[in-house]
């Protein structure tokens, strides 16, 4: 790192390299003095998951930011993005990434959904920290002002050698989508769940014959106490550390009961 | 569900719904006297994450397997043929879905990137249980008997109510690519991890513009005991219940130390 304070930070999100989001993100850590460097896909990818792009080769072009600043925008996906711009834009010399900020939120189970969290995955398989964050609304014009300015001082965090994450894991911000005076403070969460109703709704086009949308309404139930999702709903920016082991340990024992376990031969 | 022991299971996969892994898992599951419906995409889709299609809608067509069993083909990603096949083809009577075989192993970190294991996810989300099977290698011919077969038996303990799985949580499996004769049992694991060198490499075109392909090499270390890639590697065909709590519980304690949260105002 290039000296105690500032950091090389590479930016990326799922909207693509011109939305909103990304912008207010690039513009707070510049101000807080970090080296940015953006490189983000060059179309919106939202919903993508972590999927990378192995059957395809990949582009990398220019673009100027609405400052003039240049960016980096890949062919791919936001996982493709964070390969692109960590091992060839900035040749691995990266203290973090920073993915966001995401228009919508990147609660519960919505993470494994989300290009935004996927691209912050993406960094820690390479071994990079990183950070996913999201404005948890879905409106035309979204209150990014309090988002990236916590964004900001969380990446300074990382500046202190004392603070580490584990190997594998990231932290996951959603900030509700208010004013920033109207935000009542921060709060460490757990993942919650969220869970959707008419998820599916089948139409019929001119000529008579079936097509579907996906879709779905949120499940109208409490949020559970300590979540993200609990957070956020009451105006908490919501600060989730997530892992990439999804072993689910405490069922591992149980499951010795189905006899499942066998040696042959 | 029908009866004590035929369940009706939604086979699907990311390889596509003429992949030679679907049409093994759908015969071994029918052979067991399952009554199984293929739902699967309609082209190949590996690593394709948990992406689903949010911005155009979704057709479905009939299609027929090479013993000439009616199949139906989504246009989407295994995420979404799974909402279209438990929601509008099975009008969701569905005691289990079946992702698979895939063509390639889904160990460690990388099951975050597998289109098998999302359209697993998508089966736990929705409610209903679910099993993702591969076969650990990239070879033209595989050695699905072993993988099929097992996974006819593991789809067979569902039809005993006392076998649950919590919710949101799902069989993870993978064979060894091997004669069925030569597999030396079953193991349940945890996951491991898998890391890559070489991850991108970078080429140019006859006009000398850059473009990328992204690959990578197996890191070559030692897999930890317990573990998915252990297993397979020694012969074993592993089951690895993951979940999608993906929250690092240990890590979050720790975390307090940032000194993160606040109250505002």
């Amino acid at each position: 790192m290039s000296t105690a304070s500032s950091l090389r930070i590479l930016v990326t999100n799922d909207d693509g390299v011109h939305a909103a989001g990304i912008f207010a993100l690039q513009q707070a850590l510049s101000r807080a003095g970090h080296q940015v460097t953006v490189c983000a896909p060059d179309r919106p990818r939202s919903a993508s998951g972590h999927s990378i792009t192995l059957h395809k080769p990949l582009r990398l072009a220019e673009v100027a930011l609405p400052d003039g600043t240049i960016a980096y925008a890949g062919s791919g996906t936001p996982a493709d993005c964070v390969t692109l711009g960590v091992l060839d834009v900035l040749e691995n010399k990266v203290d973090l990434v920073v993915s966001g900020i995401n228009h919508g939120p990147n609660l519960g189970w919505d993470v494994t959904y989300s290009g935004t969290v996927s691209a912050a995955m993406e960094a820690i398989i390479i071994g990079i920290p990183a950070i996913a964050v999201s404005v948890a609304n879905y409106a035309q014009n979204l209150h990014f002002d309090g988002a990236a300015n916590f964004t900001a001082t969380l990446a300074g965090r990382f500046a202190d050698p004392q603070h580490k994450l584990p190997p594998a894991t990231l932290l996951n911000v959603n900030a509700p989508d208010l004013p920033e005076s109207e935000i009542k403070g921060v709060r460490l969460t757990t993942q919650g769940d969220r869970q959707y109703v008419d998820r599916l709704e089948k139409r019929h086009d001119p000529l008579g014959r079936a097509y579907y949308w996906l879709g779905g309404k949120l499940h109208d139930k409490e949020a559970a106490p300590g979540t993200d999702v609990k957070a956020v709903g009451e105006g908490y920016i919501s600060v989730t550390p997530i892992h990439l082991d999804l072993t689910a340990h405490a069922f591992l024992r149980d499951l010795r009961s189905w006899n499942v376990e066998e040696e042959r031969g």
